[in-house]
């Protein structure tokens, strides 16, 4: 089967987990739509992998990460972001972030802007099969990031010196960045 | 209502979201589960405020975010953490995170380590009625930090400097520390 199938579930718990926070009916409905949520998940276990998703071969026969936090579009916690890779390295996503990134009101929780931005940083680091290890990572917060706003986040490698490569991005809104980041990541040793 | 009622939905929706992404059952199972949770949905989303949830008074009068993305029991993308403050001012916090915060294969994201540090460096660095707003965030990633492991996440103020308060922390296992954050949080001017 492909991620098709099981993206569209992930949407459709999105969506759900958005009406979740955002609810104000009473608690008879709240309590039978728990009860219908848990005969759902029963239908669903009913055959299922151990541990977590990790990484498996898609139709393509590429590995696909389709249970990550950031990126998978099997994973409902995952906006998902799209990861758009430049020809010089360069990486950006365009997103929106709602209810369920919320921090300070109406924010997007700083700790999220970090998550994304580690991401982001990595991605641009990582080299065709070599995928880097986070060394350090240092966040400056310029400014709050709405919610339910158009934001951009890009990054690229600033230099590279022996497995260790230096990536800068930013995280912002149509008004510039809020959070800027650097980050050092770790290259494997060649095989 | 109290949260309870709704903490109950949101911690069925925890366990629809770890089903959703480990699930192997086939499409027509799949698709027989996305209809039946579209209709929940629409039954939540028949009263639903505004935006987001932001803060708002619990039944003691005091502001709760529940929406919270790390800590809001009504929001099933936190885990949610429980924050527990001592009384020299540090804050510590205990949790298993499973399959829908995973990055490296078995491992918890980068990222999120990030964004669990950001609150609880956070945490520690408010003073009551001054929520303080991150400045830096600075991570220093030691090692993985596993999935489906008890973890456990610390922090306290290192040294205050006028509105400048400098908090350290780190996220680790059994094992030690994973993940070592340093923060320079930003207090609101006195009123």
């Amino acid at each position: 089967m492909t991620d098709a199938t099981y993206g569209a579930l992930a949407e459709s718990v999105r969506r759900l987990i958005d009406a979740t926070i955002r609810t104000e009916v009473g608690a008879d409905t709240v309590a039978a739509v728990t009860a219908k949520l848990d005969a759902a998940t029963a239908q669903l276990r009913a055959a299922l992998m151990p541990g977590s998703f990790g990484q498996r071969c898609g139709d393509d026969g590429q590995p696909v990460a389709s249970g990550n936090v950031v990126i998978g579009v099997r994973n409902p916690v995952a906006p998902p972001l799209t990861m758009h890779h430049e020809p010089d390295g360069s990486v950006w996503t365009e997103f929106i972030l709602g209810a369920a990134y919320e921090g300070p009101v109406g924010h997007v929780h700083g700790g999220v802007c970090a998550m994304i931005l580690d991401h982001v940083l990595g991605a641009t680091a990582h080299q065709p099969g070599r995928p880097a290890a986070t060394g350090t990572l240092t966040l400056r917060y310029e400014r709050g990031t709405p919610l339910n706003r158009p934001l951009r986040a890009e990054a690229r490698v600033d230099r590279t010196d022996g497995r260790k490569v230096l990536a800068i991005g930013q995280l912002g809104d149509v008004g510039g960045a809020t959070v800027r980041a650097e980050g050092v990541f770790i290259l494997p040793r060649p095989q």
